[in-house]
This record gives structure tokens, C-alpha cells and sequence, in this order.
């Protein structure tokens, strides 16, 4: 087996041994007789995988009491839906805040269902910034306020949580869940697809008040009702339950290696050391200013454009794997997920200096 | 690891191959370093297994060239709400055949979101029966015509495709796919919960006629809208990347078997045998018309319900597992998927016998 760093930006590399202990277990779930995928999602053995998952996850980002932490099918392109369809309606209003591709995938879907505003908050001068709150000018009244705390494609992030008053924040939180301590009482819905850094494809964690779960609208399709999977625990139908059993195992390594605390130590130094490399460098650049800079999806560039391609396949003969930027912008993007080693970045750092000794005397920063 | 025969109704017993298989690989896929879970999804390696995937659905089920294949979210849950949110709304009706309890469940979620006609179709007397579809009373201007295939709870399935003229006809195939040649010509749209005949939960496989398509409504949800999924070749957003790909493990071993008309043989065989035993006794009931009875999902009774909870208990030490019937209807189920070798029927078989001759001086049948 080739050992290889992955920085792909989701499905995103999960730690070893994780996976290690998924591949141990898979023919042979416990002594059961059966693997991990064949449980029937009633009985006790799933029923527990289900409830460590939950307990984890409280425990991890101190969910309080009255929030509901419930296990959807689908992944964030699905809440962009379902919160529409649970919360608007006739007199009904959200807004939602612009910062990136995904905050902008939100609202074209919200927009489709249900009446909301649309704040640009996106800031294209020296730098990328997101603009002060003072210029949001929020709708009074507005059923919530949703935005994305990190922006995977532009590398855009909220270096905290967007006062606002007393309007109820919803959130997609699918790339950075689990990096960072978390005031979960500042949200009104918090919500993430897992595979990034809760495991795989197919599942969506939702952290919601419980207050809220009352204020959802009827005839709402069955399997995207809140409502409805806070009350059946999740288990309205079958649920995807190898999700469920990866992200427990996720959050079970999180937990051994320290909890969010740790996750956010790590984070900062990991990408403080690429950020460094970058700024230092004559050939790379990232455009974000660094208050918003995202932890977490670190794009850049190389003036010379014809340069990524060349990058990204010395990159991955050199075991570097899924720097290549999105499809919509272009260039490079490295993703470091909790799951990320440091002797990954440390890898590419080194990489990118030794390609720029190759290629750095011709261009010039920008 | 304790070897057993796993009867239960959902999620399925895979076979011993796919699941060898899958860990097998499951740390290094392919040699590409990656884990199939950590595989970008719009990446060439799961881009082909995806495609893989339907070429071999296409060519089992010999689904024509006019039909699309759609890889969703979910399970036949979600399409109870996608159906009647896809082709239904004002002036539009849905006639919807009760035959058990995932027809009524279908029913009941329609119901919920547009205006549909729910037809009892289920017959008790001496034996529990489909009623004649001249009793029926299909609306002559149906939208569609909703039935289940194959009733999980009460064991009745159809002996073939109703006629409903020139109706259109929605099936929920989810327990009985690929267990029998089908004529998908004489459908609208099927589809089915992959948890069952093909592989895991979390991903449901909707076979659509492609002129369909054009008359989906606007305005439904990203994730439940048929004709985006189609054009998207089901990577509207992240795909369920691993139930995909156990799917296309799946196919390729049932196209190893020698198809479905090898599944259909061993299908009757099998439920023959168990049938044959449950009429040969004096303590086992299955009150099913002859006609009628699922080859799949076989319920049965013990006059002296308190035996049902000793018989599951001595199943058990016998190594028969996921026997108990569903909680709605107590007593004994046993079910026959795709992965259910014949050593396991006649294991069971065997057992029932054993298990009336301590207690079958007794009871006596009704």
C-alpha cells in the first residue's frame, strides 16, 4: 500500500486508525456473527453504536440539555432544504448571509422554497473579507439568520460567531465541526454533513433547540421533518447506520486525542505553518485577509497559471494527493481536516519550497 | 467469529464474498492510497464504480434505454414523499393499493402532501389474500398507481405486475429487487431501499422512465427532485459514496450466481422448502392464500403465542438468527434475500422440526 497525504476537501481522508479498527471489525461486529452494516437498526447493538455517537458528540462540544442532536440522511445540501420547508412559509422571512459557494448554494435553494433575503457580505478589494456586521443590515424580522461558518471553496471563514441579537442563527458547519470549542448556545440549528471531519457520505448531524422543534410546519416531507426525528430518534426509517457507526468511531479518536481543544491546538499550528510558507514565498498567494483566513481550506496561487497543473502532478509523485483547487476557481487548495498529521503539512511545506526553487526565479508575486 | 444464518427482515444479511471483499480493499483502494470512503466523488475511481454500478443494474434487470437510473439519498421512505411531490399537486390524484403495512406507509405520507385514493386491497377470511383487481376501482385519471411488490410484515407479495391499462405504475421493489426477471417496460418508476437485495442502508435505487422526467413539478427539494438527479447522474450533492459502491459489489456477485433467473430459481426453491415444512406441521401457521405468499419474507405462527419468545431463544442457540416477527404482529419471520444460502433454510428447517418434536404433543393447529 502507497502511504500517501490526502487534502482532498471532502470526502475527506479519515485518521488510520479508524479505519483500521472499521476494517478489524467489519466481518464481525462484536461477537455478533454479524458486520457492523447487516445490524438491524431496532435492536441493541445499533441502538448503542446510536446513542455513543449522540453521547460523544455532547460530550465533545458540550451540547446543553435543551439542544436535540439528531442523525439525517443526506448531508447539507439537504438542510438547505429542510430549513425552509420546517421554519418559512406565508409571512415568513430568513436571511441569508453570502460569504462563498456553499452560503450561496443555501440560498439559491432556500430562495426556491420559501421567501429569504440575500446579504452580500463578501468584500473583494487588496484582500477577501467579510464585511462588518454594522452592513448587513439584518431583516428584523427575520425567522433566522443562516451563514456558513467556513467556505471550503474560497477559504473564507468567520473568525467567530456573528452577533445577532436576538435573531436564531442556523449554521453549516459541515467543514469545521469539531475544530474548535463551540458556543452551541449561541445557535439556534447548527447543522453538518459528516465527511469531512464526522466520517463519511450519506449522514447529516443536526444540533437544534428543542423550543424550535414545536415551531416546524406541517406536511413537511417525512424523512426532512425535525420534528418528527427528534420525537423517532432518528430512526424515522432505516437510518444510514455505517455513517452512524463511522462517526462514532470519529469521535471516539477525537475524544483519545484530546477533544476539540486539542483539534483547534493542532489547527492553528498546522495552518499557521502553511500560511507562513505561503506568505513567505515569491510564488504562492492567498488573496483572504487574515482575520478571515480559514483554518481549514487553504487556497492559493501561483501567478503563472499554466504552473498548477505542473504542481499538482509533482505534488502526487510525491505522495501529495487532492490539491487541486475546486472546479470553479481553479488553482490549488490543500484541506487539513482534524485527521490531517502534522508530518502531512509539514510534507507539502517542504514540497512547495523545493517547487519553487525549481520554478520561483521566473514569476513574481503578485 | 461465531458463524450464523441471519433471517432478518432488514437490514440484510450480505454475502459472505461482498463483505470479504469490501474489507478486503477497504483500506487501500485499488492502490490508490485511499480508503472507497475517502474517495473524491467526482473523481474518476468513483465515477466508475457508480457507473459500473448501473451498467450492471441496466444489464440484470435488462432495464431499457428510455429508463434512467437514479442513485438517491435515503430509502423507499424518502420516495413515499418524492413520488407525490415529484408528479402531484392541484388537479392531480394518485391511486394508492393497500396490501400491507409499507403500502399503507406509502399511502399515508402521500396523503400528508397531495391528494391521493387509497384502495384496500387486502383480503381476510379464510386466508389472507389480494383482492381481484376488478375490485379495485382504479380513478380513471390516476396520475399513477402506487403498489408494493412484496409485503415485508404480513408476507403477501403479488404473483406478478397488476395491470392497470394505460396507468402508470409506481412500485416499491425495495424487498424483492433482482429477485426475479422483471419486465420494467410495464413501469413508471420503481425503486428500492438498497438495505435488502442490495447492500447497506442509506441509498435507494429508482428505475424512472426518462419522458417522466419532464413532468416533475417545480420547487421540489434539491436532494427529492427526480429530473435534477437524472441530469446530474446522481451527484447532486455528495453521493452516499460506500452504500454505493457496496451496491455495485452487490451486482457483481448476483451477476456471478448467473443473475436473476438463477436468484429466482433459488428463491423458489427455497421458500418451497419452508413452506413445505410449515404446512407439513402441526404447530407452524402461515396464513397466506397459496397464491399470494411471498417467497421472501415468510411469516408464521405458533397457536401458543407464548412459544414464539422459547422459539426464538433455541434459534439462537442454534445459530438462526433475526427470526422474531415484526412488533406489530409478534410471531416468527423468517427472511429469504438474495444472501441467504440454501445451508441456512435447511438449518432452519431442520430446527423446526427438532423444535415440534418437544413441543408439538400439544399445541394444535388452528
Amino acid at each position: 500500500m502507497q502511504e500517501i497525504f490526502y487534502f482532498g476537501a471532502g470526502p475527506a481522508a479519515l485518521p488510520g486508525p479508524v479505519l483500521a479498527k472499521i476494517r478489524q471489525e467489519f466481518l464481525d461486529y462484536r461477537g455478533s456473527g454479524l458486520s457492523v452494516v447487516e445490524l438491524p437498526h431496532r435492536g441493541e447493538a445499533f441502538l448503542e453504536i446510536r446513542d455513543t455517537a449522540e453521547a460523544l458528540l455532547r460530550e465533545l462540544l458540550q451540547v446543553p440539555d435543551d439542544y436535540a442532536v439528531l442523525f439525517m440522511h443526506g448531508g447539507a445540501t439537504s438542510q438547505f432544504s429542510m430549513l425552509p420547508l420546517n421554519f418559512l412559509g406565508p409571512g415568513r422571512l430568513a436571511d441569508y448571509v453570502h460569504t462563498g459557494h456553499w452560503s450561496l448554494k443555501a440560498s439559491a435553494e432556500a430562495k426556491r422554497l420559501a421567501d429569504i433575503r440575500e446579504i452580500h457580505a463578501l468584500r473583494q478589494g487588496e484582500s477577501l473579507r467579510i464585511a462588518p456586521q454594522h452592513e448587513w443590515s439584518l431583516s428584523p424580522n427575520a425567522t433566522y439568520v443562516h451563514y456558513c461558518d467556513n467556505e471550503t471553496v474560497n477559504g473564507i471563514a468567520f473568525p467567530g460567531v456573528p452577533d445577532v441579537h436576538r435573531g436564531l442563527l442556523a449554521c453549516d458547519m459541515t467543514s469545521s465541526i469539531l475544530m474548535r470549542p463551540l458556543e452551541v448556545d449561541r445557535f439556534a440549528i447548527i447543522y453538518a454533513g459528516t465527511q469531512k471531519n464526522l466520517g463519511i457520505a450519506g449522514l447529516c448531524v443536526v444540533i437544534i433547540r428543542k423550543d424550535l422543534l414545536d415551531a416546524t410546519n406541517e406536511r413537511v416531507p417525512r424523512l426532512y421533518d425535525y420534528r418528527r426525528c427528534a420525537r423517532e430518534r432518528s430512526l424515522v426509517n432505516t437510518p444510514p447506520v455505517f455513517a452512524i457507526y463511522v462517526l462514532q468511531g470519529m469521535l471516539d479518536w477525537v475524544k483519545g486525542q484530546g477533544g476539540v481543544h486539542a483539534m483547534h491546538e493542532r489547527s492553528q499550528r498546522r495552518s499557521a505553518l502553511l500560511y507562513q510558507a505561503i506568505d513567505a514565498s515569491r510564488l504562492y498567494t492567498n488573496r483572504v485577509a487574515d482575520e478571515f483566513r480559514s483554518k481549514i481550506n487553504i487556497p492559493f496561487e501561483i501567478q503563472d497559471a499554466g504552473l498548477h497543473e505542473v504542481f499538482v502532478r509533482e505534488a502526487e509523485q510525491n505522495r501529495l494527493f487532492g490539491l487541486r483547487g475546486h472546479s470553479s476557481t481553479g488553482g490549488i487548495r490543500a484541506s487539513l481536516y482534524n485527521a490531517m498529521p502534522d508530518a502531512g503539512v509539514e510534507h507539502l511545506v517542504e514540497f512547495m519550497c523545493n517547487f519553487e526553487a525549481g520554478f520561483g526565479a521566473s514569476p513574481i508575486k503578485r
